[in-house]
């Protein structure tokens, strides 16, 4: 097997006071960070520290926007028209462009964060949006998306370079959607079966969903692992270390999309 | 008189709801747009429609950065660390140039807002925080400083482009800074006298402070004016023509600074 | 005639240096005012203000809880579970209370905001977090809702005393829900129509939908006439004479619900 | 040794997915509960739960309003009027009185929190703005204040309830002041040192301030742990044996100020 692979997390999502996330301890063991930019969590500061920690361990950085929501830390769908959701994106990107300027790095793509990424995966308004800001900040950003999604869909047709993302660690409607975080068995915490699971995404390109059924990706160009967890650390560093075994070469997917 | 002079509004300070300021009317009378970036005031949709007016009317858009503080609207004093200051500018400026790149125009300039500019007047810590933001994320950008303060020796003392300031209708302080704006007598709300006190500042290059003391100025390049005021668009248009009849070349300081 | 009306209005809704409505000038012509929280408007000076000046013109003050969205004024919908949305409301009936204890005057009512306000119509969870907030903080507080609501009627199943609103600016549908901001027509801004309307309402009992079908109410209790508009103040004006001269009782709705 | 002593833990700091402190582990040890108000920290639902969990443990609850500062957790100082200050803490009190009232508990005392606690040390109109906001709202509300502060002696001045309260964890200026946070050696974190600062508090009413001179606090009410650190439950439950090995009753500074 001699296939690309790229390993993203959402990071960053400390806020002033507030630790959320191993940020230092999981960078070893991904290949992209998806950086919170204010609105959902991360604070200036924060956005400064995590750029700076991801360009030390070659990691590329993209910017993770979501809903203007810190208590719900973004995972609340806020009804928003297509234009103050492109113009709040747009924003996001900016701040975040700011501080990867400043640490000398490119912004290597985007991903939305929770409610906003769930919206834009089925709601061509939301998705819209998302495309929208891209290519009027930064058409070059790779769009990470789910393979099923309208968001994928849409941003394939506008040209834009779009990554398939699948999750490791959650688990699928057979629709392609992933299952809500509020449902029994949305979350899978348990390492091997989340390695296991990884590894068959990458061969086969397919997942079975909570009901059974098949899924299929099609193309797969990078793993979500998740960096808020007891046990994401020891996650990530075994996904990468079997993706590596199995002869992956896991790198940043601006390399290969 | 040949002399060029620019003339610069804090503008783009609705927030949602919420509309302060004419920014449509006074447009047309100015050459420079310091744009709220979303922390005392601002949102992005406003930042966007701001920038695009400014475009249209011809008017180079700044930054303007200001303390984290919506209902104190950036003017109550916010104790912080240098640090965590330069990041709230940077993420400030960031915000504000995607607005400027999806409207296709560059940066041009960065006015401190409210209590961070008086605060930068005196307090190097303050200063500090802004000079180096410039300087890791744009070191093109122009600041604008009182020509007494901290922040405008510092500034050039760090090879910043520095424009000097004045202000048509606020009084000064016999050390330079601006009477605060809780001390009687502290804005010029009067028409004629606010026009006569422009002409003065530009041919004279000084002013005289409340207690009847002269401030000199030295150079002079921006002047600004308040559009938060039932008679800015009025004052505005009577200083530009003075100006113009007195033959001052009126424009975007990025021409000539 | 001698039927006994309220006229209400949503008040307080300035923020900080953001001034909106026209409080001072409608509170003659209102008997209970619906005071903003902090969390779509208002903040606690603009409470403290408001609680005075509806206690020095003999205006009754309730709650007016919103989601917390100061850019959208509360008029995008949230998704928050229940428990988190009755806790919202309950800190925003506390904080409220505490300006009116300050104030020595009572809370009389409470009326959800805006989106908040229209998804409590139709969804019993949120209609559940309103009544559940109110028993456990101040079982006295009437309700205001739409006489076709999800919300009035579990709020009189739950034994709470509720006041029947009408809207004499805003467009019905036929199913006795308010035709949304967003569609045209939706909002009545002719000040003869709108007092026509309300005399319909009061006398009637009924209104006619955007379609032309009947909206019967059965009771009406309260009147809702809105402040932020130009022509609000003459609006309340001509609605009181018009009441009054029918023979119209126009007094606070506590004293008659 | 029959003395009375309260033991006073800031609490409900955590703030929607972000969490912070050890709550239900410290309060089996504590016996007043200051709770965060959703300024500095806090959001309703964690005021909700605090509030239970305190009453659970039969631990008084108490109001800790801060400033409105998320980001900086109410830890820097903003410059407020002293009548916006006054109606932010009658706003955050009034939202924890109405958990309270849900709660079926009364409110006990009142803490100013960070930044605004050492404000109100030294600055009169601090410390006027906090006595005014308690007379307004509840003035059966007991003033936890440092012995030597303005707070102190104007809220006795006031006829307030005041409980003196010492830190067992932090070092002392010799005017009686607290030590930065930001200066070294300002945290004691060492939990044998601590629990004897305690015993010596309680029974010398003084203590070794930071360059060797000694403070004295008069009376002593209440003790101060803290419940963000590793060690804070060990050592709010060392503090509480030692005390009662020496014959103290600890109790709720309600039931003896």
């Amino acid at each position: 097997m001699n296939q690309k692979i790229d390993l993203n997390c959402d990071l960053g999502e400390s806020f002033g006071p507030f630790k959320i996330g191993h940020d230092a301890k999981i960078m070893p063991f991904i290949t992209s960070a998806n950086i919170a930019c204010g609105f959902h969590s991360g604070d200036p500061s924060v956005m400064a520290r995590t750029v700076k920690l991801a360009k030390e361990n070659g990691v590329a950085v993209g910017a993770h926007p979501g809903f203007s929501d810190l208590p719900g830390f973004g995972r609340r769908f806020i009804n928003m028209s297509q234009n103050e959701l492109k113009d709040a994106i747009i924003y996001q990107i900016g701040a975040l462009e700011a501080f990867a300027k400043a640490g000398k790095i490119d912004l290597q793509h985007i991903k939305p964060h929770g409610a906003l990424y769930n919206a834009a995966v089925k709601d061509e308004t939301y998705a819209e949006a998302v495309i929208e800001a891209i290519q009027e900040v930064n058409p070059e950003l790779i769009l990470f998306a789910l393979p099923h999604s309208e968001m994928k869909k849409m941003g394939t047709r506008a040209g834009l370079r779009v990554a398939h993302e699948a999750f490791i660690d959650r688990a699928y409607n057979p629709d392609g959607s992933l299952v809500s975080r509020s449902k029994k068995g949305a979350v899978i915490s348990d390492t091997i079966s989340a390695v296991e699971r990884a590894m068959k995404i990458v061969k086969e390109k397919r997942v079975k969903a909570i009901d059974g059924q098949i899924v299929s990706f099609g193309e797969v160009h990078t793993l979500c692992v998740h960096g808020d967890t007891v046990n994401s650390v020891e996650l990530a560093a075994s996904v990468k270390k079997a993706l590596g075994k199995s002869g992956c070469k896991v790198m940043s997917v601006g390399f290969f999309v």
